[in-house]
């Protein structure tokens, strides 16, 4: 990045510390504005958004009616407490439930997705009396303190100070941990696995399965067929609770509502957040199923927090899950996913030896970058980054994570759009080979 | 509460799921509008809002500078990842950092208070390597992993799943733990009590204290002269991070910008929501010394959330703290506080055997209510929800905790205003007493 930087980012690098970062070394772009899939930085710079910011912009940026249901309820009242009522929570409850999976009565409203695990982490414990959560290494679930001990990957290691929680791999045929050579093996493994974890740590001590219904930021992992169906028998089986984590898969992302739309599975209980309001005001939540709900019918929840069902972000939610419905944008995820960005992706992989996996489903993909298709060894992050500081300088905001480009504009993206970012990865990927084969 | 109930009471008796309730006995009412400091319900009464909804409200119901920050940061741009940079984020940032003590120099945004000390507990103890923090019994933090197991109050016991934390109580000579009968002797006694606790735990295993500057829904408990100062010197003497949460205390609560700034004190760091921006969109953050923020200038922070940064709530706060500077909203708070509601208060107490102590400073006030002035027995909170529920048909919006009444108004509260909820405050009393003595 070169060229006159602005006020923003003089007070940016001045003030504001941020997340996940050494903060020495950071050289952020400053957005100024956007419109759909495009957003525009301090010095003019038009980008094609195929991170959809934190892969929570599902509806694309500055959508009208968002927008509008934001200017509306900002006149009429900011904020509510709690303890009160208001409309736009009511109605923002009454849309997401119209998506809920069978037996889902009712919605408790959170700030993000870190409190939405949380809070369904809590519901779990009280319901079943037990402390244990099972979730997978590959997962991340949230950055506060039991949400961060449930996730598995590196940004559990420097905060574990929670107790009762426990780890498992999940199906993962590219990179197997079970010897497996098909799906349906890898499938059947991991089930056997997740058992055998769950005996072994005591049956009686678990109260959770929580999981990444699509396991997002730690690779796209799209459960094979029969997966998920499989973990709740074995839920059923032992009396714990599902707690399926939409925060990144839900809302349009995989090409249906939900994503546990397209598995076999019911869960007790869904957490979510970005894609329901695509982050227009940070909203998050927990889908309750009849049963949990009436464990606290006459017991107090003992959990709570002072803009649960917030008006502004309320009305957010009923604009976009409108506005999503209306105009067709998750029909709009399935068919880009199937028919364009998926084949166009598999074509990439085709022809660059770089791209050792290509998964996904909907606008939700990773590509996995290797530097020997035998061996399967990981692209270095340092390599990862300069291909995304490549990528930028062509125009296009990436989201990567580790070894992968994850490929995840909003569900609102053309099919010129993407043909102009497969450009985009296609000249990328061809320099990076040029320097690292 | 009779007559009829709308459209909003419906979903939300169908649909939402509330906080810190058994849900079966929930009776809300619904807001649809408010303005300063008053609100409107579904049936169109208005109410004073003496509760400031969460204690958050302090410039009042619908500022139009605030709701024009909304519209105006709406039409733009609503949503950038923590990961860029945007003029509204480093602008609070620096309207922030104005009112900052000394040595501060940089924000990380959160969501809200929970998170702003979950992140806080995150600094201290990856700045000192130790993992214990220490924090009043009587104390709320928030609701997810860490920080409810920080709070003292109830609301930790059935969520006790992390370790490291370690409870003390502090100075409150009404109800004392250390047997002292003057303000000066309860502050050196606390202050020898917390020193005994460091030294039992080994001062080598605690990273922090984090302590509200003033005690909120724990009782409005202001500190006696010195006992910050003295918190300060023990936390220097062994090596321990201060934390300040000044997420109900702070941004004109207690009528100065922070609460901190009435004591003699300088923490590390302190933890803010609610009055930055009177929660009209959901926001909090930690305020962060120089020192603190310089352990992870080479060194990746290991946090974040989605939300970090949100241009929308990063408006709302450049737009509250202007407006509050502009119009003396502070100094009114301050003026309310010494002249008005802090009289008219003690007024009452004289008037009322119910009422045992009046405690507070600014517009952050309560009144203890006991069975007999001698013994202080508190009023059973039941009873207290019977006054609860006259309020409100009294056309006040109260807020209550135990065996208190919290007289919470926004900062900018009139005299009327004050007038006629003290007048409001008399009857409930008197009836009371009619019943209970
Ligand atoms: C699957 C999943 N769960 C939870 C979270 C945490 O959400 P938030 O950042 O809003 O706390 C994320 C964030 O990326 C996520 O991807
Ligand atoms: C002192 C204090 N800290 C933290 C919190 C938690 O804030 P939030 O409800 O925004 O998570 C509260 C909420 O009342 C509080 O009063």
């Amino acid at each position: 990045m070169t060229g006159e930087r602005g006020r923003a980012y003089e007070l940016d690098r001045s003030h504001v510390f941020h997340s996940w970062s050494a903060q020495a070394v950071l050289d952020p772009i400053t957005l100024v504005t956007g419109s759909g899939c495009e957003v525009v930085d301090e010095q003019g710079r038009t980008y094609l958004d195929f991170s959809s910011q934190m892969v929570n912009l599902n509806i694309g940026h500055q959508h009208p009616k968002v927008v509008e249901a934001i200017h509306a309820q900002a006149d009429l009242l900011t904020t509510v407490a709690p303890t009160a009522a208001s409309l736009a929570r009511g109605e923002a409850a009454e849309r997401i439930l119209a998506h809920a999976p069978e037996g889902i009565t009712k919605v408790f409203f959170t700030n993000g997705g870190a409190d939405a695990n949380e809070n369904a982490i809590r519901m779990a414990r009280l319901h079943t009396g037990r402390d244990k959560v099972v979730s997978f290494y590959r997962s991340y679930h949230g950055n506060t303190g039991a949400a961060i001990v449930a996730t598995g990957d590196w940004r559990r290691i420097p905060n574990e100070y929670a107790r009762g929680h426990v780890h498992v791999f999940g199906p993962f045929l590219y990179r197997s941990e079970f010897w497996a050579s098909t799906e349906a093996e890898e499938c059947e493994r991991a089930l056997h696995h997740l058992e055998r974890v769950v005996q072994a740590e005591g049956p009686g001590t678990i109260a959770a399965f929580l999981l990444e219904t699509v396991v997002g930021t730690a690779g796209v992992l799209v459960p094979p067929p029969g997966y998920l169906a499989g973990v709740r028998e074995i839920a059923d089986r032992y009396g714990i609770v599902l707690i399926l984590d939409e925060v990144m898969a839900g809302f349009g992302r995989t090409g249906s509502w939900l994503a546990l739309d397209q598995h076999d599975v019911v869960p007790d209980l869904v957490t979510f957040a970005k894609g329901v309001n695509s982050g227009y005001v940070p909203v998050g939540g927990v889908m309750i199923s009849a049963e949990i709900a009436a464990t606290f019918d006459e017991r107090v929840f003992p959990g709570g927090l002072t803009y649960s069902g917030h008006p502004l972000a309320a009305a957010s939610i009923v604009g976009t899950l409108d506005a999503m419905a209306e105009e067709g944008v998750v029909e709009n995820a399935a068919r880009i996913g199937a028919d364009v960005l998926g084949p166009g992706l598999h074509d990439l992989a085709d022809r660059h030896p770089l791209v050792g996996e290509v998964r996904g489903v909907g606008v939700f993909w990773a590509l996995d970058l290797v530097l020997d298709r035998e061996t399967r060894e990981p692209v270095p992050t340092a390599e990862v980054g300069a291909m995304k500081q490549a990528l930028i300088e062509n125009g296009l905001l990436p989201f990567t994570a580790e070894n992968r480009i994850h490929v995840v504009p909003p569900c609102v993206v053309t099919d010129d759009e993407v043909a102009r970012a497969l450009n985009i990865y296609d000249e990328v990927l061809t320099a990076a080979e040029e320097r690292l084969l």
